[in-house]
């Protein structure tokens, strides 16, 4: 049985730490949405413009950190977490981190949330700040770290942009925010060099672009069967174009960047461990073996 | 005003020259849609299993040739289309070469087929041979070269999989077809990295994946605006993230790397790029200035 009637709880009251692009389109759908919220900032003058939305400034962290249970930071790195909270009373406290970091950064704060009594949430934010507060954009924060932070306060942590949890392990959030970032910038590099082999052409790339973005939808899928393989152990199950037709296709894309003078630093390194992985005697397997390759 | 009367042509003869896995699986949809057939094989066992679906079986390439105005290549490199055809008579041919070569091999074959009297299309294949005969696998060819043999066979062409005519310059399709799978090189890189990243961590794989996917999917039409930039000049209107905060960014996905135990040579040479246009002064535009920087 699904309880259709509306909550009427009335919004929470937070604490926001940091008010750059992104600190600041988070406060906006907070004070939108009628959440009670202190605001901080390092450079006072961009909390000014909170104020008129009905922010309350407060005058240092540890007064920004008094005035609510529920703490989200999002500050330039996690070396200004750290400047920031130094000395600030966190017991009882919801953590929420949004600055950018690493797994290891993310887990470290847990426990050094942990020892000052907080509960302690880390956040990669899937979105730049044009996406915040626009739910059809598809955004998101993934989340992780204590489910029951999470629990308490998923109401407040939705209303700026879809949120995911993704476990306790307070590093997971920044691990797979970081490998779709890292999966991005291997797909920037691919079309960038795409771009670099026809744009001198008489080719119009306002009709080339939607033939790149319909062959990469339609490629990207491919990653399901990587995942299915890596589970199994067997590479070979599914397998359309095995490693032996890819590494014999190569030698095309490499001449055609030959020929139309394109530098091919962007597909060597992933054509070499094709090869190296072709040369141990994989030729019937997909490229998923390239992913052992890379482990050190 | 469209004319919606059946046409009642019977299905035009054609030879097909390459009987591989792509060569066989074209064959089959051509027969199966009643087209007369006739085919050659240099290796002639590969060819008898389509003598059961109604193929022709040419004993060599000249009498293959001569037995269709139409005469599709599908053999395993440009120099297996200069053996097969050596001292073949071509005139009044039609030639739709759907043969693996770079732009420039299709520019010298085209030039080569109008000599011997010939029109000449050259084909870039944007499928696997499971794709074939499979209207709704998004699998189409890229045609370039003579338009008046496109209009006169697009028909049959269009019968394996889709058609896209890219315009008179034979070596057009080659090239989009090699821009499209280096860009897919670049995003097969990037996911590996993402899978090399999270596979030893308890995350499930098969549920990482549809988020890599869904990712992957909305970035792609950052390429539109790549258009627009590359055709524009200007490299600063609409960007949402900067080369400066990229740059930024990069960091946190290295020492991720490293802290994961993963090589980051999938990402290195982008990123390094990126770090150069910065250096030069562009950290207020996208990245589209990398591709700058890979024309030699």
């Amino acid at each position: 049985m699904t309880d259709n009637t509306p909550r009427k709880t009335s919004p929470a009251p937070l604490t926001l730490l940091g008010l750059g692009a992104m600190g600041t389109a988070l406060a906006r759908t907070w004070l939108a949405a009628g959440h009670p919220l202190t605001v901080w900032n390092r450079t006072p003058s961009r909390a000014e413009p909170l104020a008129g939305h009905g922010a309350r400034i407060a005058p240092d962290a540890a007064e920004a950190v008094a005035a609510a249970d529920l703490v989200v930071l999002c500050l330039l790195d996690d070396a200004s977490v750290e400047e920031a909270l130094t000395g600030v009373d966190l017991t009882g406290k919801d953590l929420v981190n949004l600055t950018t970091g690493t797994p290891s950064q993310a887990r470290a704060r847990a426990a050094w949330a942990q020892e000052r009594g907080a509960r302690f949430l880390d956040g990669g934010i899937m979105a730049i700040p044009p996406m915040i507060g626009v739910p059809e954009s598809g955004g998101y924060v993934f989340y992780s770290g204590s489910s029951a932070a999470f629990e308490a306060h998923r109401r407040t942590l939705a209303v700026p942009t879809g949120t995911r949890y993704v476990g306790e392990d307070a590093g997971f959030a920044a691990l797979q925010d970081v490998a779709l970032l890292s999966a991005m910038t291997g797909m920037f590099a691919g079309f960038s060099h795409a771009f670099a082999l026809v744009r001198k052409e008489d080719i119009d790339l306002k009709e080339f672009a939607p033939l790149l973005v319909e062959w990469l939808v339609a490629m990207a899928p491919a990653t399901h069967s990587t995942a299915e393989q890596l589970t199994s152990g067997d590479y070979t199950t599914g397998v359309a174009s095995n490693l032996a037709m890819m590494v014999a296709g190569n030698t095309t894309m490499l001449r055609t960047a030959e020929e139309q003078g394109v530098s091919s630093e962007l597909l060597l390194p992933f054509m070499n461990l094709m090869e190296r992985r072709l040369k141990d005697g994989h030729g019937d397997e997909s490229t998923t073996g390239v992913i052992e390759l890379l482990s050190r």
